[in-house]
C-alpha cells in the first residue's frame, strides 16, 4: 500500500472523493451529538433480516454517510456482483472457480447451474447420504470392528475443515444430542493428540478425516497417528473402514488409507474451505445435533441469502456491515475490527470470522493484478463478554486506536438464571453505550467532588478518568441462539467479507498467500530429520534449525 | 492522538527525532538484502535468558536502529524506572501505589520495602499457607462437609483472576497431578455455569472465589449461584467453609458469604490484577501441579526479573522487545502484534497476553495527565500455529497491514511423537522465513514456468502469487516448555510492556478505563429487570432495552 502513489480507480472515483469530502465534514461531531439531534437515530439506523436485529446507530455516520457509502457500492456493482456469485459464475477468477456456498443451503432447491449444469442434484444427493450416516450412527446401526456402537468422533482437520464444525457444535451445546460427544483434533502438536486419544475407546471411535485433497500436512500426520492408535488396540486392517470415515474429493489417496468410496463424502472445487461447514465438512455438526437441526442451520443461512440477494440496499444486513467496515477502514483509519459475542457458547465465533475475513480480504493485489493504494481487510480478534471487559477493553475505552466493535447477544438464553442473564444483557448494552458516550471531564470532575476530591487530588486524577467516547459499535440482537439465527449470523457475515471483497475489487476466494510457508516447511523438516549443515537458508533460519537440532537431539531421523 | 498538534516531549526528544530520521533511511531496505549484507546477523541479533533464546534478527532493524532505541530507552530512563520499580517506590501513581509483583517471586528473598517495611515475610506467609492448604487437599486432609476428599476445583474469577491461573493450568498440562480436575469459571454466563456444574459431585468440589474486593459482579453472582447448588445438594450451612476458600481482601463480606478468615487467602495493593498469578490467585496452579512445580515458576520468574534489572541494555530481552514493540508501533506504522504460539498447550497465552499488554498500555494520558500524541499500547493478538497458518496466516503474508508476529516454540516435546514436533517445529520456522523473505516476481515467474505455464495465463496469476516479503518477526525458543520457562516467558512480556509504558511516560498500572461501563451496566441491569419505559439513555440503547424486554419477559422481576 502506497498512498503517495498515483490513485487507484478506487481511490479517484467519484464515491470514494465523496466521502473523502465527507470525513472532513464529520471529523468535529461527536456521537454524543449526533444521537442528541436525532431521536430517530435507533429507528432509522437498525434493520432487521432472517430474525437478526442490527443495531449500527452508534456509528459515526450521518444519513449522509449512508448515502455515500450505498452510492459507493452502486459504482462497485456489489450486488450485481452478488447475482453473478449466486447464478454460479466464475468470480473465483485466480482459480477460474465458482463460489457456490449458496447452494449447499439452497433450501428452496431452485436450479443453480456452474457451465449449464444444475448443482443441485448433486448437494441433495450428498445430504442424503449424510443424513443416512447420521441416522446409521445415532441408532447404533454403524458399528464399530468389535461391534460396538460409536459413543466418540473426532474430526481430524484443520482451518476451515475445523474452525467452521467446531464453533458450530459448541455454539449449538444446548441442542446437542445425548450419548455421541464430539472432539476436534486439528493442530499437529502431538501432546494434543495424546490428550484426546487418551480418553476414547478405539472400539467406540469414529475419525473423520477432512481434507479435500487427503494432503494437508497436519491432518495426514494426525489421521496416520490415529489410525495406529487404532490397530495397536483392534489388531486388523480391516477396523479402519469401520472407524473412518473422510470428506475429500481424493478418492485414490483415501483407498491407500484403507477408505472404500461409500465411506467417502465429496464435495467440490466451489467450496473454499472457510465457507465449508455447509457441505459434508459439517458432518461433525450433524452428527452431534442430528441432521434436522443441521438443516435448521442451512435454513437460516439461506434466508439470509434471499435477503442478501433481494432486499433493498438502504436495509441489507451484509450490504451495511461491509460498508461500515470499508467507512472505517480506508477512510478512518481503523486497523482491526473486534467481535464481541455475549455469549459463551458463541466463544469459538471470533476465530472462526478471523479466518473467515482475514484469509478471504487478506489481499494485497486487485482481481485483474494491481497492487492497491487502500487498505483491505481488517485484524478481525475478539474474546466472549463479559469476560472482555476485564481483559482488553481498557484499551478500546481509553486507548489511542479506533476499534469498531461488533457486540452479539441473544434476548433468550437456554436456562433459566435469570439473574446471570440479566447481567450478561446489561453489560453488554452498557459497552456500547459507554464507548458512544464517554465521560467528559466536566462529568467526571463532577463524580470526583461528589466523592470528596478537590484542588490538585483532583486535577491530577481527573484526565486518566476521562473517556473520549464517540467509540462505535454495531449490536447485533438475536431473540435466541438457534440453529436457524446462527445460521444467519455465519450467513451475514460471509456476505460482509463478500461485500468488501467487492468494494475493494479483490478477489476473497483464493488464498495464495499460505503457498510459500508450506513449500519451505517441507523443507526444513527434512533438514531437522538429518545432521548435514543445512544451506540456502538465511543466518536466522540455519541458526534456529541447528539450535533445534541441538536442543533435541531426537528430531533427527537417525536417532528418533 | 493527533500528529498534526505541537509535539509532545517524547515526540521532540533528540531520540525520537533521531528514529525518525533513521526511518526514513532504512525505508528502502528489504530483509532479504540485510541478511544477504551480514553474515552474523543472527548473532548479532539474538540474546539470551533464563533459558530463553530471543532471535530478533528478522525485524527491520540494523545496529543503528538497536544503538537508537537503546538511546530512547536512557532518555526516558526505562532502567532506572525499572529500579524503582524493584525497590518499592509508588510507580502506579494514580492510584498512590507500589508495583511489586517482583516481591511474589523473590525467591532470592532479598528485603523489598514498601516504606520502609519489608513484605518479603508476609509473602513468603502466604506462600506457606498456600503449601499447607495445597498439601491438606492432595493428601485428603481437606475433606468436604460429607468427610470426602476433594477430586475437582472450581476457580470462579474474571480477568486477572481468571486468565493467569487458566493459562498456566493449561500450559503446564504434562505436569498436572493426577486427581484433582480444575475447572475455571469467569463469564457470567448463566449456561456456561450450568455446563462445568453438572459434571461435578457436590460432595467433592471445592471452590475458590477469587476476587480482591469480593465484589466483582459476575465472580459474585456465580459463586451465590455455585453455593445454592452446594446447598441444595449438602443441605447445611456449615458445608460453605468445607467447599468455598476465597482469595481476597475483604474478610468482612467473606464471612456473610460463610467463609471465616482461615478460609481466605490474602494479597495486597500492590499486586494488579493481571500481574497476580504470583500471588495467591496462583492457588489453583499450586493445587493442579503441586507446590514444587509453582515454586518452580516463581524461580523462573525471578531469573527473567534478575536479568532484566541486572543485563546490560543490549543484552536485555525485555528492552529489546519492548523498544522492538515502540518501533513498529509509533515509526513503522502497526497497529497490532501477533502473538503465535508452536505450542497446543500455550493456546491461551495470547488472551493472557492481551489483557497483560492491553489493559495496562491501552492509556491515551501520561502518567502527568497530558494527552498523548503518539500512539501507546497495540491490539495483541493471536492463536497457535500452526492452526493460524490455515487462518489468518494469508492476511500476515499478503495483506495491506504490518502485522510484526512472535513465533513461540520448544524444541523438546513433552511427548514420544517425533513426526509431529518436527513438523510443527518446521512450520514456525518456515513461516518466520516467509514471512521475511517474500517471494519476488522473478521467483514466482520461474515457478510457474516450471509448471508449464506461459504467456497471458501466467502473466494474470503471476501478481497474486509473488510475497512482498520483509514482514517481521520475533522468534522465542526454549528447550522445553517447563515451569521455570514458562514463568521466565511470562516475566519477559510483563518487563516488555512496562518497557513500553516507560518510553511511552503513561502508567501501566491502573484502569480506570473499565468503570464506566461496570456503572452503566448497574443502571441497565435494574432497568431490564423492571417494566417501566427507561430514561436517560440514547435512542439506541433505551431501543435495545425494551427489544430485550420483549423478547425474553422472563427478565422482568416480577415475571422472573
Amino acid at each position: 500500500m502506497n498512498p503517495s502513489a498515483p490513485s487507484s480507480a478506487l481511490r479517484s472515483s467519484s464515491a470514494w472523493q465523496a466521502l473523502e469530502a465527507h470525513r472532513h465534514e464529520l471529523m468535529g461531531s461527536h456521537l454524543r451529538q449526533l444521537f442528541a439531534e436525532d431521536p430517530q437515530r435507533f429507528q432509522r439506523f437498525s434493520a432487521e433480516a432472517a430474525g437478526i436485529l442490527l443495531d449500527y446507530s452508534k456509528n459515526r455516520i450521518t444519513a449522509r454517510t449512508i448515502e455515500l457509502l450505498l452510492a459507493l457500492a452502486e459504482q462497485r456493482s456489489v450486488l450485481a456482483l452478488a447475482q453473478a456469485m449466486a447464478c454460479g459464475e466464475r468470480i473465483n477468477n485466480t482459480e477460474n472457480r465458482a463460489v457456490l456456498h449458496l447452494a449447499l443451503r439452497n433450501r428452496a432447491n431452485t436450479p443453480i447451474a456452474v457451465d449449464g449444469r444444475d448443482v443441485m442434484p448433486e448437494v441433495n444427493a450428498v445430504l442424503g447420504r449424510m443424513a443416512e450416516f447420521v441416522a446409521a450412527v445415532h441408532e447404533g446401526r454403524w458399528r464399530g470392528h468389535g461391534g460396538q456402537s460409536i459413543t466418540d468422533v473426532v474430526n481430524i482437520g484443520i482451518g476451515g475443515s475445523d474452525l467452521g464444525p467446531r464453533m458450530v457444535c459448541e455454539a449449538l451445546t444446548p441442542y446437542a444430542r445425548p450419548g455421541l460427544n464430539l472432539h476436534f483434533l486439528s493442530n499437529v502438536d502431538g501432546g494434543y493428540q495424546r490428550d484426546i486419544l487418551r480418553r476414547l475407546d478405539p472400539a467406540r471411535t469414529l475419525f473423520i478425516v477432512a481434507s479435500k485433497t487427503f494432503t494437508t500436512s497436519e491432518t495426514l500426520t494426525n489421521a496416520r497417528t490415529a489410525r495406529a492408535w487404532l490397530l495397536a488396540a483392534l489388531g486388523e486392517e480391516a477396523a479402519v473402514a469401520r472407524h473412518f470415515v473422510a470428506v475429500t474429493t481424493n478418492v485414490a489417496a483415501a483407498a491407500q488409507f484403507g477408505l472404500p468410496e461409500a465411506n467417502l463424502f465429496p464435495f467440490w472445487d466451489w467450496v473454499g474451505g472457510r465457507y465449508s461447514l455447509w457441505s459434508a465438512i459439517g458432518l461433525p455438526i450433524a452428527l452431534a445435533l442430528g441432521m434436522e437441526r443441521f438443516e435448521e442451520l442451512l435454513a437460516g443461512a439461506h434466508a439470509m441469502d434471499r435477503h442478501f440477494l433481494e432486499a433493498e440496499p438502504a436495509r441489507n444486513l451484509p450490504l451495511l456491515l461491509g460498508l461500515l467496515g470499508v467507512w472505517y477502514g480506508d477512510f478512518l483509519g481503523a486497523a482491526s475490527h473486534a467481535v464481541v459475542p455475549y455469549d459463551q457458547y458463541l466463544r469459538l465465533l471470533p476465530a472462526y470470522l478471523q479466518q473467515l475475513d482475514m484469509e478471504s480480504n487478506g489481499k494485497r493485489v486487485t482481481r485483474d493484478g494491481q497492487a492497491v493504494d487502500y487498505a483491505t481487510g481488517p485484524i478481525l480478534w475478539g474474546t466472549t463478554g463479559t469476560d472482555g471487559q476485564h481483559a482488553y477493553f481498557q484499551l478500546l475505552h481509553q486507548g489511542t486506536q479506533l476499534v469498531p466493535v461488533d457486540f452479539i447477544a441473544a434476548a433468550r438464553p437456554h436456562h433459566e438464571l435469570t439473574e446471570h442473564h440479566r447481567l450478561l444483557l446489561a453489560n453488554c448494552l452498557a459497552q456500547s453505550e459507554a464507548l458512544m458516550r464517554g465521560k467528559s471531564a466536566a462529568e467526571v470532575e463532577a463524580e470526583l467532588h461528589a466523592q470528596g476530591l478537590t484542588g490538585e487530588a483532583l486535577a491530577a486524577l481527573l484526565p486518566h478518568r476521562v473517556f473520549p467516547g464517540n467509540r462505535p459499535s454495531n449490536t447485533l440482537l438475536v431473540e435466541q441462539l438457534t440453529p436457524a439465527t446462527l445460521g444467519a449470523l455465519i450467513a451475514l457475515y460471509e456476505h460482509k467479507v463478500f461485500v468488501q471483497a467487492a468494494v475493494w475489487g479483490i478477489n476473497a476466494y483464493d488464498q495464495w498467500g499460505v503457498e510459500l510457508g508450506k513449500q519451505l516447511a517441507r523443507t526444513i523438516a527434512e533438514e531437522l530429520a538429518g545432521e548435514a549443515p543445512v544451506q540456502g537458508h538465511d543466518a536466522s533460519t540455519a541458526g534456529l534449525i541447528a539450535r533445534c537440532r541441538r536442543l533435541w537431539p531426537a528430531l533427527s531421523m537417525a536417532k528418533g
